[in-house]
């Protein structure tokens, strides 16, 4: 049997060919006389249909195979009958008359159905990986990644950008995330690190003069995992030379606005909206804000900074604030335990307490509605454009603890609601990042993004004065509610690069140490350069709609930095162990 | 300034137009009142000019610039007088008359002449690898990496392979070469594994039913390195279901065929030449043979096995053979001296001696030829093709102590010689491989390939009577030489796979205890399957006309496994080894 062909192909148009067909049995329904089985390939499913007229040897194979058998058929495509047509399958008006089987290989009875709402823990999924993705879902995910990478590519591509390889076996630094460390052997109890990112490798490759470079790259990071999070992930790293700001939010824009068209055949709005940090954080509370709906934060700080609301009036003074957001129209649907027991909520970002009130035809009632004249009342219902039949939420505390609970706050309810409008696609920038962030802990100053990120040159003269105000070039691209990637405009002056390393605490010795070779090449001819990553398995997980990254990825970890399947990690033998100077503690 | 033009696309159709260039200066010619700087940018190199004239302001910042500054110009593109023009560069014709200019960044003078000739150890080459990069040679190497990439990308699109990515952190097999180890420190005394090729992945991609995978795969191996070897390498991964080896020698050679006329403008042949395994080595010593060129082996054994020349009969007697080779018309450049030398080199390859005989008008002549009666001489000549002014070489001893050495020989010869036209690509399949290798010291056999390669269905019967005569459904494919890649149909029958564990000395627990997951997969219907791999920087090295493989790579390794440039491996934290449980030794 010869010159295969794919099963979802098939359609009227084939009618009398005779076809090889070569895949899974998906489904078997033996009515004695006649069996029919559904036959699934990697392009879709068709009917075959086995009885004693066509052929008597191949109904007593039919009648042997099981679910998930590979199987090999010839036969003839024929249309069905008006009343068998299946509209639900691209292959359903017509189905193949089979005169030969052949059994390729037997399968054992799968541990769960490989159908698309399946009801199995995620180890198991993972144990049985390879049967996990021949589901349609899983299937239709990675098509789609497979799709979506290689429109990125041609995007690049076709921009003059050169695809590179960076390496994987490089130099452990402390800054940043932990590091997956690998021993040498030839070096005893020296190590090396697999990458967080390529970030310091693409700057030499600006420095080495190649001036566009893309790359899907694996980074890794040991750090304790989160629903989102996976020990080795997926990175769009693109690093360019002489591009403004502007030139590669542009670039990225027109790169989403083709991706989004070629995958999801979705028109997106370019420009995206820029947003500064400070905006996005009064409004939204939150830097990766999601766009699809409003139930904006409102600060009321002004409205209340002489209230006789102490609490309120006290956060303001303290040099914190009072903020409050609007859910329109549903205040009949929380009872005065339903808003009590939302403080739970609340005290989960660090707020003391979540203030509320229902507004009635008459005015504002609850609880603090006493506390207010009717001024700062009628106040509040302006600025929140409240109206009868509307529920305000306020929180009063330091400033990131009113942003952080009222912008989880504002999604929790738009979530609960079904505010938001799941079909949409909404990207915007945020700009403006402060350069860096006080530890308190440690005392210092921190890099907001990492120590290579260049100030706003307005900025520049607040280093020393007020470095907490010291904005950054740089720009992170925000996909409903999800940071979708980040980059900036890189130091490429060895002067401002030492100033930038003081500023975080190193000494002269520790700079050299760690980044000695980078401080060496901005010496020679660096060019301005810039850049941007985006996290690709999360990018996957908003375009085929999913909710979980583990979807997105072939062999995922669990939570636990394992996969089920292979068993990794695993112990290794005592010899191994010898070969790299090393011995369990 | 804005709108920047690349340098190297200025011609004559530019004249009189503004241009803004930005780039790196590659020369700088100071004759006082006029100064001259080539500007190099990505795309190549254009001659500017500063002169008073035109710019006072700019003649005095020309003057202070530096080899590899990174400046900014404003100027007009004007025609060169006749008898400056300079054919050697593409912009030759054309020069910019420099009205702005402005400097970006400067550099120190560089380590060494960034030209492609340069006489520099490649330690100092690797430590200052940003600017070795910048080199011309360098830049080409890596823009046709890039172009043979999106090759091969859009050939594996069209053809309906999705592009994969498989995990980096996985489970460590004492099968094998060395794996490089990550230490988990979640799980206490447990390690991951950097894949040394995604082998298992791949197959178990298929029997999830993808049916056509390829992955630019990143492969570790932590071996003792040699120049064409490196810990971390890249590899063109591809697998296929329900593919007949025809089938992917047949994509492959489809594949070649475009990337060497898209990369090389070349037109290669097809169906490329396939010589089984045997014939490989019988004819060129060789399972890897250079075809750009003859001077083939040519078996003696059966002349010389009643010959009265001890060494050469005891040889076919005791099992083994004799083969020579001619090296055609050079006799003249060889004294018996130099004859005599070349013993030192057959030893190298386990020869314990190297018999040669001069061809003249009159017969053949040399230490041995009393040994030889006049028919075998004839035998002699005839076979080898022998001419007046003709050297024979021919060693006696055990078959691959035979090959090796005249195989080596002839690669020596050719070499030494100019016999091999350089500007030829050969490619070609070397079919028919044993399937297991007999290891005298473990006192058991080895795969050959890996334990998953597909025995041929006609030497089946032979796995238990003769396992060493069992040829392999496995194929290499050969360029100019070298290894290019290669492949195999794989065991897709838990049942054959349990029996060739079984051969492979496995017990059934250790078998299970290692690839269980495998097994378990092959139990669920797992499709027919095979693939192929290629190493992705050798073919880059052959494509760009190099030698050594570290020139195609961005940022190697050296042979003792480290980078000059960021000090990888390096001593890490104590407090990096306590949270992964491990103390040095």
């Amino acid at each position: 049997m010869k010159n295969r062909t794919l099963a979802g192909t098939l359609s009227k148009k084939d009618e009398k060919k005779e076809v090889v067909l070569k895949g899974w049995v998906q489904k078997r329904r033996d009515l004695g006389e006649i069996i029919f089985i559904d036959l699934r390939d990697r392009s879709g499913v068709v009917q075959t249909v086995f009885n004693a007229e066509i052929s008597k040897e191949a109904l007593v194979i039919a009648d042997s195979v099981r679910s998930e058998y590979v199987v090999e058929i010839k036969g003839e495509v024929v249309e069905r009958d008006e009343d068998t047509i299946n509209p639900k399958i691209a292959t359903g008006e017509i189905e193949v008359l089979v005169s030969e089987i052949k059994i390729l290989n037997a399968s054992l009875n799968p541990p769960f159905s490989l159908t698309d709402d399946i009801d199995v823990s995620e180890d198991i999924r993972l144990k049985y990986r390879y049967l996990d993705l021949r589901r349609e879902v899983m299937q239709e995910t990675f098509k789609l990644r497979h799709k979506a990478t290689q429109s990125i590519r041609a995007f690049l591509n076709d921009e003059s950008f050169l695809e590179m390889e960076t390496p994987m076996l490089t130099k452990s630094t402390p800054e940043g995330a932990r590091d997956y460390l690998v021993p040498s052997r030839v070096h005893e109890g020296y190590f090396y690190a697999l990458p967080q990112s390529p970030q310091i490798f693409k700057q030499l490759l600006m420095v080495a003069g190649f001036e566009k470079y893309y790359q899907f790259a694996r980074c890794f990071r040991d750090e304790d995992l989160r629903a989102d999070r996976q020990p080795e992930f997926t990175q769009i790293d693109i690093e360019t030379s002489f591009m403004s700001m502007d030139d590669i939010l542009d670039m990225t824009e027109r790169m989403m606005k083709k991706v989004m068209k070629e995958v999801k055949g979705i028109d997106v709005q370019t420009p995206f909206l820029r947003m500064p940090y400070d905006e996005a954080m009064e409004r939204f509370g939150s830097d990766k804000p999601d766009v699809r709906f409003g139930m904006e934060l409102v600060s009321l700080s002004d409205v209340v900074k002489e209230s006789s609301f102490k609490v309120f009036r006290e956060a303001v003074e303290n040099g914190g604030k009072v903020s409050g957001l609007n859910l329109k129209g549903k205040a009949d649907q929380y009872s005065r335990k339903d808003l009590d027991n939302m403080t739970d909520f609340a005290k989960i970002y660090g707020a003391k307490g979540l203030a509320w009130l229902k507004v009635e035809e008459e005015g504002l009632v609850g609880p603090i509605a006493k506390f207010f004249s009717e001024e700062e009342q009628n106040q509040f219902r302006s600025l929140l454009e409240a109206e009868a039949g509307d529920l305000l939420f306020f929180v009063a505390d330091k400033k990131q603890v009113v942003f952080d609970t009222l912008g989880a706050l504002r999604l929790k309810l738009a979530k609960e609601h079904h505010l938001i409008d799941e079909s949409k696609y909404e990207f915007l920038w945020i700009t403006d990042w402060p350069l860096l962030e006080y530890d308190e802990e440690a005392g210092r100053y921190h890099a907001a993004h990492h120590p290579f990120t260049m100030p706003m040159e307005s900025d520049l003269d607040k280093l020393d004065t007020d470095p907490g105000a010291v904005r950054a070039q740089a720009y992170d691209l925000v996909l409903n509610g999800y940071e979708l990637g980040g980059g900036s405009l890189r130091i490429y002056q060895r002067e401002m690069q030492n100033q930038m390393f003081e500023k975080l605490g190193f000494t002269k010795e520790e700079a050299e140490a760690q980044f000695g070779f980078l401080l060496d090449a901005l010496e020679y001819g660096a060019p301005p350069h810039g850049g941007i990553a985006f996290g690709f398995d999360r990018f996957i997980m908003l375009l085929a709609g999913r909710t979980n990254l583990r979807d997105t990825i072939l062999f995922p970890k669990t939570a636990s930095a394992q996969d089920p399947m292979t068993e990794a990690p695993s112990p290794v033998d005592i010899k191994q162990l010898n070969e790299l100077h090393l011995k369990l503690n």
